[in-house]
């Protein structure tokens, strides 16, 4: 099974272009044979928002024109699309949101539970578990960005059965030694490989009201090293890689070791 | 402060030629200014053991020569030293524990509470926490080995204070694509990053009765990056790098994130 990454440059505001850009990595995906495709966070919105009343602005409910149009593309190319829109909720309440798509429609819609600097002042946080979907292509899990970050909340993605872990993010580019990778990808590795899944991150490239982003979009096995990425450069990319969810039903390490059964549930 | 990781390459059942070898290099980074230095997993007796029986021959209670050499040198160096040895406990239990000494003597003992494959045959898990000391250098945490690839045994290590993460290591080759760094190095860093802690793992070089060592001993730094090697070669190497346990202090990311603070615990 053939997934995709795709690193897209958006226009914080231009939600008409933004949509239409991960319409094209979606068709282009779809093309190149892929069955699932993950979107960056935020695709429809951009990131960068000046105020609270921007980002009100700019978001939508999960009824408005960017799930449906992932809805009309999930069913229509067959694929499951996993994405992030500033979702409206009730009472005008904004949550960074993330959904999966596929051809029979929203299967789940996840809320970013941990959040990063000026987002605490934008979006409420959720309080909802990442959510595991069974799909034609595999058990799919979504979380967004910083969420990753905290291996207390991936691990129960695993515990829950996950095959692939999508996260839709927007990496600010942080300064980080020669030739070294940057953090955000270390951590994904590590997530990955101590669950023994795959984590695929669709970044974001280019310069948004003087945010650079990482551009480190990266496809990740359940070893835990990459399989398309990270390329970290600022260009657009589709990333594209082969997906065994045999592997990641394999937990076993060796004869004795397994990295879920390992766990010391005794003790924490 | 200058920090140590002692990678050697040791020969099972040649205790007294095993404990040379660390003595060597402990005196070595002393002569270099170290004032903390971590040796490997089981340094004294070696890894690839042919059975309980000859596990159990190797080891040694904690009054026994090993801790008592690292002692003697921690006093005498003005040192902390942090290493694993066998040890033998009441009834001939047989645990996979390392210590930390310093110039007053004997600190702390942690028994490896993850174990990894024939160790499952010989040893006993342990049952506590990894130990957080207060030193003269700073709060100094050691856990053994396959404990790194658990995150929830590294966190409480972190809301300990832990400025410094000691691993003791024998971390067996495993095949990985060209160009990667081990995945043991990979999660390593991650622990160090998300945690905001040094970590510092010696491992083992050479090959053991058809047991091959990764040679990956590192330095890391709260920001997760390597601050010394992994060189990843079958030599031995003593790597130093210098500590500012007021990094590890700071566990702020900007001026709204924490990486300790920002936990979902009402949801974990």
């Amino acid at each position: 099974m053939l997934a995709a990454a795709a690193q897209l440059r958006l226009s914080v505001g231009d939600l008409a272009g933004n949509r239409a850009a991960a319409r094209r990595a979606i068709q282009e995906a779809a093309q190149a044979g892929a069955k699932l495709i993950v979107l960056p966070e935020l695709a429809a919105s951009g990131y960068v928002f000046m105020d609270k009343a921007e980002a009100g602005a700019l978001s939508e409910e999960l009824t408005g024109p960017t799930v449906t149009q992932w809805t009309h593309l999930a069913e229509a190319l067959d694929m499951v699309i996993v994405g992030g829109l500033a979702e409206r909720g009730a009472a005008g309440a904004l949550y960074n949101t993330a959904v999966i798509v596929d051809r029979t429609g929203l299967r789940a819609s996840y809320r970013k539970a941990h959040l990063w600097d000026l987002e605490k002042e934008i979006f409420i946080a959720g309080d909802a578990p990442a959510p595991v979907i069974e799909t034609g292509i595999g058990r799919i899990a979504v979380m967004v960005c910083y969420d990753l970050e905290f291996p207390e909340w991936v691990r129960p993605v695993a515990l829950g059965g996950a095959d692939i872990l999508c996260v839709p993010t927007n990496w600010p580019l942080a300064p980080r030694p020669e030739g070294e990778r940057p953090g955000e990808v270390v951590r994904a590795q590590a997530a990955g490989s101590t669950n023994r899944l795959y984590v695929i991150a669709a970044d974001r490239c280019g310069i948004e009201r003087g945010v650079e982003w990482t551009g480190g979009s990266v496809i990740i096995d359940p070893d835990g090293f990459p399989i398309a990425g990270p390329i970290s450069a600022d260009d657009p990319v589709l990333l594209l890689a082969e997906i065994d969810v045999a592997q990641a039903r394999r937990k076993s390490i060796g004869e004795r070791n397994h990295v879920l059964g390992d766990r010391r549930t005794d003790l924490y």
